[in-house]
């Protein structure tokens, strides 16, 4: 590499994938007339559905050898392990361990994908690349970002 | 109005509508591994879900008074009566009568929404205007057309 | 060229432009309450706007020599005489002579750009191409459509 | 609601709304030339205009009880209240009071919109919610962010 | 299945795929002026590239049994060893044996793939679904489509 | 202008770009073999392509005269000159001297467009504006960042 490397260069990589989920925000701690009232139509019976999208960036320095912050191929590897094969074709009210227990808001969506894929990273010892943000688009209207604080 | 429209033009206008929405791909005349065969993880049993977004195009001429088609405020307002009203924030196999004893695959689906609309559209009577064209993207990589055929 | 062009193979190409304007609905052969009953807040009195975003579609056979339908840098340079130049940064109701006495409808628009690009397409006499369609998107969620008929 | 919700979680929420309006760049204290210099095309006589795309973005701690930061059906609401009635179909040069005495750019725009809606979320006592970021886009190239500082 | 499909229903379906790759707008049997009047800079040496966008448009009827047109899972698999793996992460003047001779502009491009697919599909015999329409985008800007004439 | 800019307004103004390149993902200081571990099908002998889109992000306080953070007819032709001319439809591997000896990642990409708008912008000695941040999505999927740490 010449000398575009000669001083570390902190860089943050983004990555878009997507999953296809049926949710329904309900909360059985409250009263149906309180969960109409807080969810609204999000609390229909049986469910409803979102194709959600989302970011996940990484940061860290550019490696010298390779030229990349991380491998994209490892990235997806990751993704589709962690994210994809969790949520995708689910009901997140049913399906998802890591749920249970929570209304499936995109707030609460973002935190356990964070915590996840963190935890995930932290398993990668052979790098200091972090999770910097995941960003969830519930729709092309709502979006939400969470940064682990 | 000026000479553009001393000859009679035919034109197309295009509305997009979204619903968010549940649904299942699971046929209960065949058996369970016909089933998985057909619908892969789309069958998973408590359903997934989509952001649809929907073309809906009408055909007709331009009116000389207007210089419209057709009043899109009443389009839109026919579109949230017989569309959004029926399928967003619904369960597909349980919520819309219009679907009972169908798998709610997309083609049904374009299918349906042709129907109805096409049914209501005829109930206005001071309008040559047709429907044209119903377009239903599940998802940003597939999408079902439905031209009344 | 080898034998992919030694049948004559019909093709289409599109290419988008945009451009930005004022519009007011209106028309003053109406009165105020007529106007107010058919294009609402599109009425609004200084006007309002839009980012236009056209697709123009040419059709033809593929040159055998070129591989092109058409000169892509010679349609741009048309596109911006006749449409970027005449529309861009103008209101419809007082900057274009072509839409005068007519309402700048979506559709009255669609139609007017028709004519404009049929009119200089039919003064290039090395070609056999045609104009095949004219798309207007008004809005993310409005488009009109105009094929000539 | 278990553990994830055991530590605050600081989330931030973006809501998506358009409105379309005209607006002419003039600054009445300029010379005619120096407003051509200026703002060229952008000060065309009567004005052109936009779709513009707002991205509103609140910041907060999730909700225990809901999984929100903040019911985006009130956002909803207040963003149809203080923003779409104000600016959508307007002419922003004589309709809006806000922006009187200013030329209308998309940097001044975002600066208003952020003064509306901070000054509208501190009436609201039962939350701790901020206002993070403004997105303007004027268009799918140009867009403007202001976080009020 | 109920009435819906009582009577048959023409269907078209669309899936998008994307291959990213080079190429050079070159024709060696003519000089290097007439290259650089027809191609300009997308004749430069070593070649350019893009994000290659296609819609891969199916017709015919629903079929009764499963609610679909055709299995988008074989879809998928068909258009991943035809098109992907013959044009993906490849230089299309070099890499691809179905172009040789021939310009690689997106025309040529777009009949390629038409002529790859079309021949695919006839090897399979147990349906009647048709290639409707092939149509790529090279860029947001240019696009173009083919449909067998 | 009146009292909107009483105060100094801290303000980020983004513009996008696009370019169409070809590049091939390998280090000649490394083994084949372990570039294809590294780089997989990204180092393809002759190349392959992408469409870049970049947004460049200019930080400072509002101009009370114009109501503009920068001239963006001014930051076009920046752009035009220092990134368009120098990348647009060319291959990143033989034809752009800055990126001699490195491997055209898109986050060594990133880095280069910063050196090269930063180094640019301190040429301008009248105004106090930031390079802020710069983002090339090089697919749909993936997209770095560079803020200049």
């Amino acid at each position: 590499m010449n000398d575009i490397l000669d001083k570390p260069r902190k860089i943050y990589v983004t990555r878009k994938i997507e999953f296809n989920a049926a949710h329904r925000l309900f909360n059985p701690d409250l009263s149906d007339e309180e969960n109409r009232k807080i969810y609204g139509k999000c609390g229909s019976e049986y469910g409803h559905g979102h194709n959600y999208l989302l970011e996940i960036t990484l940061s860290g320095t550019i490696d010298r050898k390779t030229g990349y912050l991380f491998d994209l191929k490892e990235l997806k590897t990751i993704l589709e392990e962690e994210i994809v094969a969790r949520f995708d074709h689910r009901h997140l009210n049913f399906d998802v361990v890591e749920l249970e227990g929570n209304v499936p808001t995109t707030e609460i969506l973002a935190v356990t994908v964070w915590d996840i894929l963190e935890s995930r990273l932290r398993t990668i010892t052979n790098t200091e690349v972090s999770l910097h943000e995941v960003i969830i688009h519930e729709t092309g209207k709502n979006s939400v970002r969470y940064i682990g604080e």
